[in-house]
């Protein structure tokens, strides 16, 4: 056991985002977050032109620039100290979290090829962030061969690697930019590369390495197989992405001098292992046992879940070991399209109206379409939905799939189209528990975070529909209190996660309860949603395949812009959603 | 041969639509429109309480007041004339279109009930306009036992007979209102009575009476089949409905001098037998020969066209003899939603921006729209629709479908929406088109009236989608000038409607024609949308029933206002059409 924290003992949790970092300081006794501070990344995302040299960037690229990361620790971690008004003397450890997989290209000692003056013009020197899509064609020969070869790794992926992962944006570097791929000593996922700059020491958390980097039961995918794929990419592993690991909890090495000279923390003290934003909320929300399933709602949703079996389920993102906390585990699964639907809606099918009331009201126009919805008996609308915008990533794992709206009549209302989106949603929530439910791993509770939790009328729906309790994260920043949870346990505070995560983390228990009456006439609309979920997702009828195929043809032809490919996504952290949910 | 006319004959042709009527002084030498007037009817529709007594009318409910017809003639016929600025006197011969199904219970002489003092207050008295669809429990009698009992007549209005016509309405008052059954000595097509009113005697257009009053080789439905309906309805026929008829393009009498003194005509001038506003279109068109369609396309289509065989073809609204001119076989089929379908997606699906370039633009906002929309090359959009937002009246004769949209990405934008309902239609007309085809009744012409000629874009898919040559009505007034030839007719000037449609109609022939690449394209989105059609309109899954019960039962149990049940539509005069397309 370790020996009990000093009175007033803090630790600090930092978010890296896809637009910021935040820093949030912690009070290990109880969780009491003292104080917070945003720091905006000065390049933010870098999608069309290369900072400096002005390159500009093809579609599909998302670049970042790495001092941007360490410039959070010089401004926010200091300011949420002073924030917090505390004595930085009383932290004894920090943590951080990241978006994934977003992978920087480093020398021996760590550093960025980018900052390197030779490269300094190179954009397969920077950060791929996780939305970076240009390695699609990379992510396609990986499934197909690994498909052909019956690699055993791929079902633990749900049978689809994804282009925003590791070996894809690796075989990217190599092909397109040999002389980077050379020059590159490490391929480290920035949830790591910050960490070294924390502590000076490079270790690979053991969540991304199975996640985004295909290590499952000690093994990476064999040189063989990547023989296959590309000569040259035979020792890739070997050669840029193995390392030690380190896993969650754990401290990855002590504040350096530098860092301790960044951040105005004491030298020396615990910095945990890297970890990712999804995952590292279970325990902020005090959901880290079998079956307690997080979904992080925001503009497409993850869900992340503890398991004491190892399970193949359809569709699942991912199934690691250790991959939430250590000794269980740990599922990841996902919906492609959630808010960012509820808000194309918004965007582009409400009219002038709507609008207006809503400004006169004081609201906004999703919480406007809300009230309105709320007010309806389920199946008034008369509208079924699916809710595959941006393609399918739960079960049938297919990303050539489109959305659709049945039933519309002359009397159809924008409320009625919101509210038949929500609960497609909430349809596609329960096709994944039960994907989980029928493999063997029981899903007996749901807990939200995100920014959608704030839509009441949605969290009912969610309960209702998946005929589950509904729980809600209590902080506004789960994924820095996550962290500062992880920063406590590497700290020696806590024994382990589960027993930090169980006096830091906090959520509302149960404050939604399925209501029996509306559970049954969501089994039928479900059963709607199924039909037409199979009929359209699993070969019925494969028109909406032949509908992208034909517009991308139509876009190539005229020279207008087609959608960028859609791959698996990556839930950023729920701070970065733009969808604002209201209660009903 | 009739006597050639004098030189500088005229006509008046007076269409009456839904909310008023339109004379129009025509020359019969050469069809040139002089001057025209219109008359607003007082009393408009009578939907929510009866005029005088104030009692409230239930749902559904659409009554007119005859008066307000009798109006037109006083008012907007001499209008018409000074508008002209001609000489009554050259006035040769008049002639009406009427709504249809739009009925008058009357005495021995005419005079309609609700103008006796002891039926003013009652409901059932009063004009039952065509969009009346409180009957609709008879009418789903009349098709259950009608198709029970194999009547031979359901097959000749493709399966159906509509809560519109003649028997449901009549077995409504029959069964609502015996004291006003018992005092009906006439059930008069409001197209019939209007000539009653002109020339003092009652004559029954044979274009109704097949059309709305299942008069099939000369017989109506038995009076087995009205007894085993309602027993005291067995002598409907006899007692209310059966009369001498008369064909289109027959004179009805002279002008009577009560209706000179109301018209500023002179008496004894030829009067037509009555007809209605869609089919008095196609001599307008000079669309009468076989294989020559007709789409009056507005708020919805009706299709009409001769054919010189019999044919039962799936889905027509009727097929009568002499229906549209003597001789030929009449067939009408229709689509429930087109014009409606547009407009409701541009009141409920549109954003503020759009609204507010078109503004901008000084355009309206199918206009904006329709621009963006026409630079999409097809199939760009990825998007296929099922233009069945008022159920499909035509080959599946389902009110209970709905519409569907499928393809939706987060990049889909309103005029992507936009012109998938405009493709949608467009497919609903090629599987009429199809359906005549192969029911052995050839189309080799699609000849467009209605408001909907003026979207360019729209008529170019049409032409596209059905691979037909597409020609549009000269005239901005085709019933109007539909029943002046008609008029010119009756008055002897032409020896049959064939010879006065070709001088007096005109059309822009062959305006739109097919583009080969275009055809190729269409034709496989067209491959989609019938195979959608199919799976949601021929059993493959009823999920659009299922949803509309439920939808229904929803409404009952929270007491908001449920959809008026959707009959078979009649396609109202085209000018008045709510939509106004625009060149793209």
């Amino acid at each position: 056991m370790p020996e009990a924290p000093p009175p007033g003992a803090l630790v600090v949790g930092v978010d890296y985002g896809t637009l910021s970092g935040r820093a949030l300081v912690v009070r290990v006794s109880d969780g009491a977050e003292l104080g917070s501070a945003v720091c905006e990344y000065p390049h933010a995302v870098v999608d069309r032109e290369l900072p400096g040299s002005g390159r500009t960037l093809p579609p599909e690229w998302a670049l970042q620039v790495p001092a941007d990361y360490v410039q959070v620790l010089r401004t926010a971690v200091p300011e949420a100290i002073r924030a917090a008004g505390v004595d930085p003397a009383d932290v004894i450890g920090i943590a951080t979290d990241f978006t994934a997989c977003t992978m920087v290209p480093t020398t021996a000692d760590g550093t960025p090829l980018c900052e390197l003056p030779e490269f300094a013009d190179e954009p397969h020197a920077f950060v791929k962030l996780w939305r970076h899509h240009a390695a699609q064609g990379q992510a396609m020969r990986i499934n197909a061969l690994a498909e052909q070869r019956g690699e055993s790794w791929l079902p633990r992926y749900g049978g689809l690697i994804s282009s925003e992962w590791e070996f894809a944006k690796g075989l990217q570097v190599l092909e397109e930019a040999p002389a980077v791929y050379a020059a590159m000593e490490h391929w480290v996922e920035a949830a790591d590369w910050i960490v070294w700059q924390l502590c000076g020491s490079y270790v690979r958390n053991a969540c991304t390495a199975g996640y985004k980097g295909i290590l499952q039961d000690g093994d990476y995918p064999s040189p063989d197989f990547l023989r296959e794929l590309d000569p040259d990419f035979e020792h890739f592993v070997t050669s840029k992405l193995e390392h030690p690991l380190g896993q969650l909890g754990d401290r990855a090495g002590g504040l350096s001098a530098q860092a301790a000279e960044w951040t105005g923390l004491p030298e020396g003290i615990a910095v945990a292992v890297g970890n990712v934003d999804a995952h590292v909320t279970a325990p902020a929300a005090q959901a880290v046992a079998p079956g307690q399933m997080v979904a992080i709602m925001g503009t497409s949703t993850c869900h992340v879940m503890n398991g004491d079996q190892l399970a193949e389920v359809p569709g699942m993102c991912g199934v690691v070991d250790g991959g939430i906390v250590r000794g269980l585990w740990g599922y990841e699964a996902g919906q492609s399209g959630v808010g960012d639907i509820f808000g194309w809606f918004v965007n582009n099918g409400v009219p002038p109206a709507y609008h207006d009331a809503a400004r006169e009201a004081g609201i906004s126009v999703h919480e406007h379409l809300t009230r309105l919805a709320a007010g309806q008996a389920i199946g008034e609308h008369g509208l079924v939905a699916l809710d595959w915008h941006s393609g399918n990533r739960s079960v049938l794992v297919d990303h050539e799939l489109s959305g659709l709206v049945l039933g519309q009549t002359l009397s159809t209302r924008p409320e009625d189209t919101y509210r038949a989106l929500l609960e497609a949603t909430a349809f596609g929530t329960r096709t994944i528990v039960e994907a989980f439910q029928t493999s063997g791993v029981p899903v007996t509770e749901l807990i939200v975070a995100g920014g959608l939790l704030k839509n009441r009328l949605l969290m009912q729906i969610y309960a209702d529909v998946c005929d589950l309790p509904l729980s809600t994260i209590r902080s506004d920043q789960g994924p820095a209190l996550g962290s500062a949870i992880h920063a406590a346990v590497a700290a020696g505070a806590y024994p382990d996660v589960h027993a930090a995560s169980a006096v830091m983390g906090a959520c509302n228990r149960g404050v939604y309860q399925p209501v029996p009456a509306n559970v049954a006439a969501y089994d039928e609309l479900f059963d709607e949603y199924t039909a037409l979920h199979d009929h359209f997702g699993r070969g019925g009828n494969d028109v909406m395949h032949r509908m992208k195929a034909r517009r991308r043809k139509a876009l190539a032809a005229t020279g207008h812009d087609a959608d960028p490919p859609v791959t698996a996504p990556e839930v950023d952290a729920p701070a970065a959603t733009t969808f604002e949910g209201a209660p009903a």
